[in-house]
């Protein structure tokens, strides 16, 4: 066997809380496996265009600094948000990609993210593949949404779903305790455009010792304002505190999402913008006004994405798996694929990383199936929940250093 | 010593991550020292008033309950916002109350609260004493605001700072992650109308990894726009990336909340309604205009006040002190007071509780002092950081069943 050159490995797109374990893994698994330097892409390609790495065992320097990548939120290398152009649009960018892999040795390139980055493999690898370049390139996916297609799930999914519904739980257990001969509604934005894997995670908030949300809704399925009034009114016939769930995604039957509803008055704020307020402000105040009750939103915003100190155990360990299986794949001689997780056995939960063919991945968009959204349109299943619980399993305590959680930051400046 | 009677507790306005561990600790109290009864008034006196109780012994079974309790957030008994009228304006509510404790055979009365609960243990114990009445009447302080007067701090704000510090350390990250040669700028809304407490709190996220926020508003400074803009557009010359803290509470210098600004536009919503915007999202949106950068807000919103699995432990350990101060306190004849905590020593930090006089303390706000936010009035000084830091020390980990943090939940049907 040739002695191995190196290897370099980026973050992209939206960031998880555990996006920096498949960081961790890969850089283990490729010292493991005897290659020769981790490079590190500082902000993705896009930096990668200027010139913009780092040397990993600058940064990483023992077991301990790993464990604290593992809990560290965000990207830890810089991400960014870049789509490559196509090979026959732009080839110079693609020359400009190979000199400088060339002159770093580069024997792999590994890129964590989702959909967009999976592009990113698929055109990096079929340019090498069409000029007979020795580069290997593998995907390793990562997106709080889960909306990749062919795995079983991404990591970062798990850590946001369980964020979600622990925050759930206690945004009820606070609705519950302020409400006393008087309606009290709550309604909760969720992000997910496209995809309802995140608001359907707030079931999961129905525990023994708590009812969960009472109305789930997901952008996989057209919102009827009516029928939403409708079963609003009727649950407020047995109950006064209701908590509602919804997607910022969730559309109209004419394909407006619902914060645009809002703009009905053609508001424009003290800047001259048009603005789009927000999905549960809206169903809020619209509540608030016809009933005549307490209607207030809640927002878990980039909180979702980004609070490692609720981060799931099963999540970060599956994402340390998924970054190693990809070093081992490229060192077998593997491109063009990304790292799959496939769910081998329910009870014990049983996971394992495979690869795929990026070709039948990438720009692909996995969103929650219909049949996993009750009739009414208003609650996801049973089986929805059975598929989301063993994700959100087991924890890793936190490193707290006076009080709070320590994190593993690039420091270039670091020998 | 005569034989002792029944104690009854109530929890009033907004909840805390903590507030269920005073209640722990006045039960445990009560029943060590030998109580008969203990009542728990469920949404306090306003239920009260409506005869709804219940013995807390159907609803704490074992010391693993007491341990779930200080572990669950929101208030256990329910909470309510009910300012008792003066004595001479209504008499007949005061009778009421008194014919109920006198039916329920109740020797001391503890209610765990703020500003407005400690209003109601001074009317209901000046009650007493002019009617010659027997009852014993004892606050505990509670309020993630941490405005009430001559105790160190208040349980509850230690837990909010704690998560708000964590949170603020966790969006930093993913705001450096995502900020690649363009301006990045975050706008955090925090709790806190005229105290600004919990919003210098963010500067605990100073730490040897993280910069911290670069501007922090108190609501007891006030707020100049124009100095604003010119603080960041110098922050811009040196740094792309920049995160601001906010109170909801800020104010310019004729008086209106800055969230009021954004209503220049007389901007009434689809239903007819004069929203006011929040106050990070008119700020970030202002940024956004004049300086054609992105800029977001995040509002920590109810999460702030009801996020138990990020509590203090040094709060949760203060919260079950003074509600067992507080059965001390009556049992051996107090009544018109609060249980204070008081700061013995920085380092080792320790605390004891005392009692003080109600009628020094009820309706007085305790905001941050001018002298702990620099000169320019957009940080918090070393003073006021060294100050809070003791109060977010350690955890206690949430019980997790099914991957998510278990609750001790009201159940009536209990016996």
């Amino acid at each position: 066997m040739a002695n191995k050159r190196n290897i370099i490995v980026g973050q992209s797109g939206g960031p998880t809380a555990v996006i920096n374990s498949s960081l961790a893994g890969v850089y283990k698994t490729a010292k493991e496996r005897g290659f020769h330097k981790v490079y590190g892409m500082l902000h993705g390609v896009q930096g990668l265009l200027d010139e913009q790495y780092v040397d990993l065992s600058t940064q990483i320097h023992s077991d301990m600094d790993i464990e604290l990548l593992k809990r560290t939120p965000s990207a830890f290398l810089g991400s960014c948000r870049y789509k490559l152009p196509e090979i026959h649009e732009n080839p110079e960018v693609y020359e400009k990609i190979f000199s400088i892999l060339d002159k770093l040795d580069i024997e792999a390139f590994i890129y964590i993210g989702g959909n967009d980055s999976m592009d990113t493999i698929k055109k990096l690898s079929d340019y090498a593949v069409v000029k007979g370049l020795p580069q290997k390139f593998l995907g390793v996916p990562k997106t709080i949404d889960n909306d990749l297609a062919m795995t079983d799930h991404t990591p970062g999914f798990g850590s946001a779903a369980k964020y979600i519904a622990a925050s759930t739980k206690e945004i009820i257990r606070d609705a519950l305790g302020m409400s006393y001969k008087k309606v009290n509604i709550t309604v909760l934005e969720i992000m997910g455009r496209n995809a309802g894997w995140l608001t359907g995670a707030t079931a999961l908030a129905k525990t023994e010792e708590c009812e969960g949300p009472d109305l789930i809704y997901l952008p996989e399925v057209t919102f009827d304002l009516d029928q939403f009034r409708a079963k609003v009114k009727a649950l407020l016939e047995v109950k006064q505190n209701i908590v509602i769930a919804v997607s910022e995604g969730i559309k109209v039957a004419d394909g407006r999402y619902v914060c645009e509803l809002a703009s009905n008055s053609d508001y424009v704020d003290a800047f001259g913008h048009k603005q789009l307020q927000g999905t549960a402000l809206y169903l809020a105040n619209l509540l608030s006004s016809e009933l005549g009750c307490k209607a207030r939103a809640v927002e878990f915003s980039i909180l979702q994405r980004s609070a490692s100190h609720m981060a799931s155990r099963t999540d970060i360990d599956e994402a340390f798996m998924v970054g190693g299986a990809a070093v081992k794949a490229v060192d077998e001689g593997d491109t063009g694929k990304m790292v799959i997780i496939t769910r081998k056995s329910e009870d014990p939960y049983v996971s394992t990383a495979d690869i795929y063919d990026i070709h039948r991945i990438a720009n692909i968009e996995h969103t929650v199936p219909r049949i996993w959204v009750n009739q009414e349109g208003d609650y996801v299943t049973e089986e929805f929940i059975d598929y989301v619980r063993p994700l959100i399993q087991g924890d890793y305590a936190p490193f707290i250093v006076n009080g709070l959680p320590q994190h593993l930051v690039l420091d270039l400046n670091r020998k």
